[in-house]
């Protein structure tokens, strides 16, 4: 129930990776035919990306060494290389850490960054965006979907405002590439961010999507790799991994997020039905597939996250990265949920390996943990 | 005979990694106990490498995506942080082609990068190096050892000029770690970095040691993985299987250096005396014990790498990552030698699947090559 925050790769991921460690191990970059295998074999990775996302051609996916790293270059690599045109930024205020840490970055180095408001659900207020817009605006960068709360944003409407107004769009697919289907080209994308685990494929590798004669300062300095964008030996068997994972989501996901949306709303349906006082966090509707997000009064996220691990049930907080912080999640926070409400969230992320009976024993040991909890919490009030 | 391209994974480290894909896949940074054994196991890795480099503890070993990015969190990452001190660094002209870019990036963002020369053999010059020394110095980056022509660098002597001027030394380890014992705390690094694959471990991954209360600025902004210096959800599997390639390289090192460097001699040597107009590129003895770099007069490298290609054998003209572009090697270039003759130069690079036979194989295709290209060069001269 923890997906989002690591996957099991897929073993037929794994399958094809193999002779890449002990066989096929050439460079890419060397002369000599040892590395023109591994050669065809990220290219062939990159078109299954293209495939999946709905790009026009293998030259715009550059791989990277996951998430993190597609989101510190696809901003910060389109920032400089634009910095004389203007050193104004947008993003919203429920992006992922590394986003909103990007964002601070560059605001001690000569940027501005405006961070845009969500309402309730989580959605991004467009007003507002168009609000900020001024000449100076280069980048507008804003998630596909949250992977905390699984609102999907109107990222396609965002699109069309940045390219009015000849601004870049940057959206973070972490969260939803492999969970709802999403075409670059149609919804007005120009970089997307991809991460391979969150495809069920090897952790450490990730791509971001460059829409054709967009320009980019690199962030690696090196032997020019990747078109001079990414410099680093390739990772071939974890790029090989990742090309496989993207071809079998793009296959399976017709199916797999019907399947993933049944047993969420089972989930949600259950315990907002059973428990009194929960309230789903997030859209009913225009959510991930895998994703559930129920916050209870008066108990913490923590104690409940602690009584589950204890029943074999894994959940999270808040998003992995942070939850050791403890701190309150931004994204609950910035949809203007109350301080000592938030700490109440449980967020849970389905997978491949759920079922319709591991939804069941969730629901029902949610009910006595929920129970038990509130019964020794200060914070529940007197009957 | 290319092993500095790309290396095999070693089987037992592909064994150790394989339950970090399909079983233990939990985020290190998660709360719940799914969490607590990759955080154990990337842990242990980090002591593997401690014992290998000899340094104190395992707070000094970041993990990032291999040599590359190590060599820019280190250099970057002092430059930024000490930036108040002073705005110089200084380098060798034979760096890695990414700490030569990383030098032109920091050029144009106000710094100033001093390049020392080497001489015949590839040693920095120690006295340039001294003489360019200001108050304004801030780093020194010298390479433990050249990945093309194999030599070591004085780096103790190094590190102690940079200690007496309160300057950082980083070192670049990626041809050296495994191949020669090195002690950080005795030989005065500040910062090493590391490359897996260069130990037999898998690619994508490196790591770089960051000397007990070294500060640095972040390059990859995130989620505060790593002490906050290196974001990105930790590439559990590859960190556990350099930790394995670490331990294999401390335990087998003494007897599999003693052996290469046999190999190489062999080869050096076999060649030097069966043709005529060879020469050694680097110093005889102060190389790395798996290098063997040799340019033969009148004849281009790249028509010897696919002539030793069409028998079976992997070669290399110049570093792996640069390869493609056919340009003249800069490491080459630096130590004297004239155009015309460092197209002559081919790059073997000795590992553990080579054998004496392999020797003996390649000296005599080498001696028929040769002769064969130079019957068909204008650049022969006429008998």
């Amino acid at each position: 129930m923890d997906h989002a925050a690591g996957k099991p790769v897929d073993p037929r991921v794994l399958e094809v990776t193999k002779p890449y460690y002990t066989e096929i191990f050439g460079n890419p970059s060397s002369l000599h035919s040892w590395g023109s295998e591994p050669r065809k074999a990220i290219d062939e990775a990159r078109t299954n990306i293209v495939d999946l996302i709905g790009a026009e051609k293998k030259e715009e996916i550059i791989f990277t060494s996951g998430g993190t790293e597609s989101n510190n270059l696809g901003i910060k690599g389109i920032t400089y290389r634009n910095r004389k045109k203007g050193n104004h930024i947008i993003i919203s205020a429920i992006e992922h850490i590394s986003i909103l840490n990007i964002g601070k970055f560059l605001t001690k180095n000569g940027f501005r960054v405006s961070i845009i408001p969500v309402d309730d659900y989580g959605f991004v207020d467009v007003e507002a965006l168009k609000e900020e817009i001024t000449k100076e605006t280069i980048l507008i960068s804003v998630q596909y979907a949250n992977g905390e709360v699984g609102t999907i944003q109107p990222i396609n409407e965002i699109g069309e405002i940045a390219h009015d107004h000849d601004i870049y769009l940057h959206a973070d697919g972490v969260a939803a590439v492999g969970q709802v289907p999403i075409n670059v080209e149609e919804e007005n994308i120009d970089l997307l961010s991809i991460s391979s685990n969150d495809l069920y494929g090897p952790k450490g590798t990730g791509a971001l999507y460059i829409k054709h004669r967009t320009r980019l300062e690199t962030i690696m300095h090196g032997g020019g790799q990747e078109h001079g964008w990414r410099s680093g030996t390739e990772n071939t068997p974890n790029i090989v991994g990742m090309g496989k994972a993207a071809e079998l989501a793009k296959l399976e996901m017709p199916k797999e997020s019907k399947r993933l949306t049944k047993l969420r709303d089972k989930l949600i349906n259950g315990l907002l039905s059973s428990i009194d006082e929960s309230f789903l966090n997030g859209h009913p509707t225009k959510r991930l597939p895998n994703n559930a997000n129920v916050r209870f009064s008066w108990i913490e996220g923590e104690s409940m996250i602690l009584s589950l691990n204890m029943v074999g049930i894994a959940t999270a907080s808040s998003s992995a990265c942070t939850s050791k912080t403890l701190e309150p999640s931004h994204v609950l926070i910035a949809m203007g949920i109350p301080h000592e409400k938030v700490h109440g969230a449980l967020l849970m992320t389905l997978g491949k390996s759920n079922s319709e009976e591991d939804i069941d024993y969730v629901i029902t040991n949610l009910q006595d943990i929920v129970a038990r909890l509130r019964a020794i919490s200060p914070l529940t009030p007197k009957k």
